[in-house]
């Protein structure tokens, strides 16, 4: 039989790459999809590369240029909020939110999926510990997942390509363990919104991954991956 | 009282070009804009921004390199049909489809309206004469409109952007009336899928194009233009 072939978002990030070793297990054919959207984070592309090296699997990274930025992740005159906690991140819509970046994500990865005959698109977003992005919630990836039905060629001719988000209600925490267990190299993923040598350690994606490796206790591996 | 602003996508082609002077005639502030895909017939890239440039109006080219191809107008080796008829035209999606096109356009065009307030996209997609693509029919488009209503910040905030699509229900004859009307420089805009000097007057936008000017009892002052 031949295997189911998936198309795999794949940031770099604890989450994406902890969904790329879910697929895996799956027994999916993966597709690793990785867009350089123009971060000011890039080193998590450097992860992502070096996730699917190892791995040994397809990886297509894609450049796109969006002239317009909108968000701190974009634009370096944005401040990324800092030493927030839980309370505060879940008020508002944080600058960090860059506007419809899972639309486009989801969009690419639908047109690789059409492309490759792959029945399903992976895509490592949580509802529980993130930055209430609206982009990250069950129900848009529920009508995401129906125009790309509508909107399709295998779509139209009964060939639907799921949109997975095996993560969507799990904790930080339960990410982490899940990812020990996937034997995920923890080491490698970049979550910090700085693309410094170091993780900052005070933006959101700092706090929540420290929260989630605190709650799950278990030691971060990129502390003494990165400060040797 | 400030006016409204949209964000029109423009290909370069009749359609687009038309629904982009609707737009204004509409009384929107237009943001245009073109995606350059890797698409064959880049020739159509010219005749946008000429258009843009005659309009002088805020006009922004993203460039994506789709590196999985898979449509003829995206991959030299895939044969674009040619001499096929109204019946042969609508008998099947045909290999000119790319996948996703709209999806990724308008998930670009929403990311571009967020940034900038925009509360609508116009987009040229028709259902009537042409090649029965999925991604140009109207319950396809309803539903991405509710995607991203979901997944953008000004979507949840209230400030729903919407997409428009005038031309959806038109004949070609009635789309090149309309834009005879609106004063849309027909002989600028560009059709053929190939992208040679001249049309090739064969393939399923030539046929098209030219079924609709001869139905609205017009010249299509493209040849002169090129055949000088």
């Amino acid at each position: 039989m031949t295997m189911k072939a998936a198309v795999c978002l794949l940031s770099g990030g604890l989450d994406s790459a902890t969904t790329l070793f879910y697929t895996i297990k799956e027994n999916f054919r993966v597709l690793a999809l990785t867009v350089d959207y123009g971060q000011i984070h890039r080193r998590e592309l450097e992860s992502a590369k070096k996730i699917t090296n190892y791995l040994k699997i397809e990886h297509e990274i894609i450049s796109i240029e969006l002239p317009w930025k909108g968000s701190a992740l974009l634009d370096e005159t944005i401040p990324i909020p800092q030493n927030r906690d839980t309370t505060e991140i879940s008020k508002e819509i944080p600058v960090t939110y860059v506007p419809a970046r899972n639309t486009i994500f989801l969009s690419l990865a639908a047109s690789y999926a059409e492309v490759r005959g792959a029945s399903a698109i992976f895509i490592g977003a949580n509802a529980i510990d993130y930055s209430g992005y609206p982009d990250c919630r069950p129900e848009y990836f529920k009508q995401m997942e129906t125009a790309i039905c509508l909107g399709t060629k295998a779509g139209v001719e009964g060939a639907r390509i799921s949109i997975e988000t095996p993560l969507i209600h799990l904790t930080k925490a339960e990410i982490i363990k899940l990812a020990t267990q996937l034997g995920v190299p923890l080491e490698w993923t970049w979550s910090c919104y700085r693309g410094d040598r170091f993780p900052c350690e005070n933006c959101d994606a700092c706090f929540l991954r420290k929260k989630g490796f605190a709650e799950a206790g278990i030691d971060d591996p990129l502390f003494s991956s990165v400060k040797e």
